[in-house]
């Protein structure tokens, strides 16, 4: 099992992106990532897509093969990876795989989705469409009313408040406000969205205990990476970022199935996996890219992966200690809440984010202070498909 | 690079299966390649499903994932792999990967689709979302338009006639009729398809110069395969399968783009990769499944892949030599044509068919005496991504 290096890392901003195609997003993420690896008229062995809804929303399929011609890859190989919300991380897995095999010496790992195709109704029926299509799609249960019901029993097991949630929502939108490819690039008014008159309206009720500003919103874009051989990765005479560990774990598909809905059982294996295979500890990392696709996830995520013991995340996030300049800087892109959750794109994201913190290359308002290790982790149906990623800095 | 084996295939019956879910097939398929294996109530490492229609058909996302918990195969890794006609194929390769890698031990690869969901304009429709969005798709061109097109060509240049495609359909629905997993399992007629006066009306024109018994049928269908390392196929005590050889290759989307359309570049490339791999020429192989979905393309790639001479693939056909018996026995399965093709499970189940040949397990009607070699060719998009593998008989 050889390593595996990440030497390119490009994305374009999320948000409303009418004008785009999906493919048109994709190949400009692409763009990115292949010229900041230095690939400028190089292919690539191979080219992992991660997507959800080109069939569904944009009636296209094999948008991989399409890319590859479009990005003159030819004749590069070339598949779509679907993993719900996880599909992105399972893309990186995808080309992680490929050149740990010694198949392949270079992969273009591309994740892109165009969600706001039609009205949101649409979005939401589109998220739902990876629940239960028995025991839980036809009741027409959606994700942020799974999400609402996980929020309640966390909330009363650990006894947490509005206003944990609250410090993750400010967080991000603060982070977010930094980020020039974040969705939502404005902080969050404290007086106007939590505690003043107008809140209740400006903040609504989605699903109980949830409101609006606990929710990532419903974003276009794209993001890529170029992953490497090791030596590859040496020749180019800067910095690198090496893949240190990865895990990834199933669960059960309906919650109401899970001995205790308040475990992410999943979450907990693929982080133990990740961190086995790095030698790490949780204290060892420096910064986390975590999926709040909902406020309360991030608290959550943030104990199961062991930067908190269980049931203290949400008091280490009112206390600033996932903010940058704390124990453990999380979302510090933003996060789903703020850069926003184009599906496919969002694994690959959050490690473009981290290859630029371990790179040292952010502006010093975003950027953790002499990063050395990072970890993503990605959350697909509800924690029913989960991928974690431990990354390193590496000198040429 | 480690070498990966096959010790577990098994598949339903291909068809119209009206009474099953999607869900009911990818499970029925792969308890099947478990049971094969030995795998009673063992889990696997990672599951890999070959699907393309889901989301526009289904209206499902995350099938994986769901499959891996309706197996209680938890935790297992999982994902959805898509390459249009060429998903199972681009599915086994990530299960090849995944085992080289040293990242698994034990793949579960799974293929299905249910394409009998609508109407047949519905179908069609489906078909060809994988065609070019500008280019070709708005313009109304379909798979059997473009394989029209491509017939019309490729029979001008080498001098080709109906007879030729005919020997192609008769053969493989011959075969079809002895496999008991075939959609179609009834041998041609030649007088009241091909000969008589009713001729015309039994095989109308589909796409000038392709007819109805040019073209597979829409078919509902799932197979799945179990990979290991070869350490666990040996302690099986029993003959299995080692993937020799693997390559593949994209093309232009587009068949206009290409300096010369009747060039199927990508098969040529794909299968020079994979004999690379096994260090095997054309002429070492003893039993091939290729792509049928038109009865032109079982001729053409039989000569890219190097069975015959460029132009002389017809006239083998017709002479018997692509027949049990022949010098290279070619979809013995029935093939496309009559096997049918669930897009999704195809590619899987040209592997299931050389493992079984392989293993000698078939009745004597359709078994390859002492094979020990196979080569299986998948099409995907027209012949814009192309996977090509070479199988071997290997002693415990």
């Amino acid at each position: 099992m050889r390593d595996v290096a990440i030497i390119g890392a490009g994305m374009i901003p999320f948000g409303r992106r009418y004008e785009d195609s999906l493919l048109d997003m994709l190949a400009g993420a692409s763009l990115k990532a292949l010229d900041d690896a230095g690939f400028g008229s190089q292919s690539v062995d191979a080219l992992y897509v991660a997507n959800v809804g080109a069939g569904m929303l944009q009636h296209q399929t094999a948008i991989a093969s399409s890319l590859a011609d479009r990005l003159s890859l030819l004749p590069a190989a070339a598949e779509t990876i679907e993993n719900g919300p996880a599909s992105g991380s399972s893309a990186v897995k995808a080309g992680l795989l490929g050149i740990a095999s010694g198949y392949y010496e270079t992969v273009l790992v591309v994740g892109g989705e165009k969600m706001r195709a039609g009205d949101g109704a649409h979005t939401t029926d589109f998220a739902s469409t990876m629940t239960h299509p028995q025991a839980e799609y036809p009741y027409g249960v959606t994700m942020p009313g799974l999400a609402g019901m996980f929020a309640r029993l966390y909330m009363d097991k650990y006894n947490l408040t509005a206003e944990h949630l609250h410090a993750v929502s400010i967080k991000n939108h603060e982070m977010g406000a930094l980020n020039p490819y974040a969705h939502f690039r404005k902080p969050i008014n404290r007086e106007e969205i939590f505690d003043g008159p107008q809140a209740a309206l400006r903040n609504p009720i989605v699903a109980d205990p949830l409101r609006l500003y606990d929710l990532c919103p419903t974003s276009d874009g794209a993001a890529a990476l170029v992953l490497s051989s090791v030596d590859i990765a040496r020749r180019l005479g800067r910095p690198y970022v090496v893949i240190a560990g990865f895990g990834q774990a199933t669960d059960t598909q309906t919650l109401a199935e899970r001995a205790d809905p308040t475990e992410l059982k999943a979450v907990t294996l693929a982080a133990r996996q990740a961190f086995a295979q790095a030698n790490l500890r949780p204290s060892d990392i420096h910064v986390a890219e975590l999926h709040d696709a909902f406020t309360i996830l991030e608290i959550a995520e943030s104990e199961c992966v062991g930067f908190f013991p269980k049931g203290a995340g949400g008091e280490a996030a009112l206390k600033g200690q996932t903010r940058l300049g704390g124990s453990i800087p999380i979302n510090v892109s933003g996060g789903l809440k703020a850069r926003g959750h184009p599906m496919g794109a969002t694994g690959v994201a959050q490690i473009v984010e981290i290859v630029w913190q371990l790179r040292h290359e952010l502006p010093e308002n975003r950027q953790v202070p002499n990063a050395q290790t990072g970890l993503t982790l990605n959350f697909g149906g509800f924690a029913n498909n989960v991928l974690c990623f431990i990354l390193k800095r590496a000198e040429p």
